[in-house]
């Protein structure tokens, strides 16, 4: 039945909001036009068959792409393996629901019941699975993609372009200096998706749903690049969707490099300029050769 | 019974992570170690009484200053109103937890059962309640403090330092790069706490923690500046707490300036150099008088 999905997503135009804001100037506060990024709460439900939909998530997102954002969240919280799992993703038709929370309300629809530990660790949190580091990445192990093997190779010259290339396509960003940007991109440098919300891990769900809507599964040669720092909850995220490398603009924490390490995922930070931090799976990146070779 | 809060905190130390990092150099990858975030889950458990106690929240957070962090999710989220809700923060002593799980998880003591709402609403979301933004903004209005009345005042010189004093008292982020900072300030610039973690909304819920342990609230006349991005969440988590005025360092979203502008709330956003966007309650800024004065 996934012909009945709307493959066809939610708007590509990032919303953004105009409002009046005031700068002081000498001594006085002088008002001015700004555009704002958009945060909207989007409530996720979720139906197997003919049961009552139930409520599984409450997240606060940059409204558009919002069919993505269901699918990459389910996808990465271990809800769904495959496309196969989905139904159908669709607003909600509720009639007591006006307008403007309509479109705020998204149901999933699965063919299986989903297994029930899932469900139940979403319902408590979002981001976490055990009450130590250890345990959160032992339950990766145990739900996650396996451990990755050698390979993808990247060169250290396309892995510099990456900032370039999410800035080029980060228009909303420009405009609000408000949101996040996550790229997708081959390892020979092609942006292949790149996604924008008030929340990374939104961002970072957003990709990965247009890769698993698009049957563009597996991601096994594929590089998450994101603007921000990078958390437990980031690398979790990719391993759960088989990304093998990992790339941001800021820092990563102990425990997102400590997962990275037990997976062999390459995680890199700090890549600004000609500079870059490399936390796990550096035999993945192929440095260039120099390009002052001494002359005999 | 409140004598038997253990108002003394979980050390003040930030705890920082050290590993072995790789940075390209002409043709190879040269190691160093590197101080990371500590990022560790943290467990929330509540107990009313002689019930068992129930997680009500797990959050990935920097370890230290646990018992503020939990005492300030209670009380942005609604579940306390005050210091004497609570009976008791506890490291949890569970036999079946080993040493390093142990200080993952706190357990809250309360004297009286929280409202049913905020409990059902904390275990769906972590920070929305409505399935838009009116209706967030909506429940804000129910449950928070009643809207801001004139004042207090800031001079406008004073609010240009904030930067300057969070990166005086910011150790960790120095040395890590991956932590978020919150302080909380005087009108008259006078840094009354500052704690870092990986989550900002960790970091503000340890600021506000401080300020109901140690009897400091009402917080009036305080201003709570933040390293990051202001999303709708920091406002609530604010006006939670009664703090009339906000800064930071970043853009902030859509629904964060509708609800400050809501509740009559002074938010400010790219607080830089001498720069600074004002998206509400400009009337609590008093602008210094023009230092260049055109003579005759």
């Amino acid at each position: 039945m996934s012909e009945t999905l709307p493959l066809q997503i939610t708007g590509g135009r990032v919303p953004t909001f105009t409002t009046t804001v005031y700068e002081p100037r000498d001594d006085a506060l002088v008002g001015r036009m700004d555009r704002l990024a958009v945060e909207e709460p989007l409530e996720i439900r979720l139906q197997v068959r003919d049961a009552p939909a139930s409520t599984i998530s409450i997240t606060m997102r940059t409204p558009g792409h919002d069919f993505e954002l269901v699918a990459g969240f389910l996808l990465t919280e271990g809800i769904v393996s495959s496309l196969e799992d989905i139904r159908k993703i669709a607003y909600c038709v509720d009639a007591d629901l006006d307008e403007e929370q309509r479109y705020n309300v998204v149901t999933a629809e699965l063919h299986h019941e989903p297994g029930r530990a899932s469900i139940e660790r979403l319902v408590m949190t979002s981001s976490a699975c055990g009450v130590c580091g250890t345990a959160s990445i032992e339950s990766v192990r145990l739900a996650g993609h396996p451990p990755y093997g050698d390979g993808p190779y990247l060169d250290i010259s396309v892995l510099r372009r990456f900032p370039e290339l999410l800035n080029a396509g980060q228009r909303a960003f420009a405009s609000t200096g408000g949101l996040h940007g996550v790229a997708l991109i081959s390892t020979d440098g092609e942006v292949l998706a790149l996604r924008e919300d008030v929340g990374r891990h939104n961002a970072v769900d957003k990709v990965l749903g247009w890769a698993l809507l698009g049957k563009r599964m597996p991601l096994s040669s594929t590089c998450l690049f994101v603007s921000g720092r990078i958390s437990f909850e980031i690398v979790q995220k990719a391993v759960r969707a088989g990304i093998p490398i990992i790339a941001a603009v800021s820092a990563a924490t102990s425990l997102a490099a400590k997962l990275a390490q037990d997976r062999n995922l390459t995680l890199v930070g700090f890549l600004r300029g000609d500079r870059c931090t490399v936390y796990s799976g550096r035999e993945r990146l192929l440095a260039a050769p120099a390009e002052h070779v001494a002359s005999p």
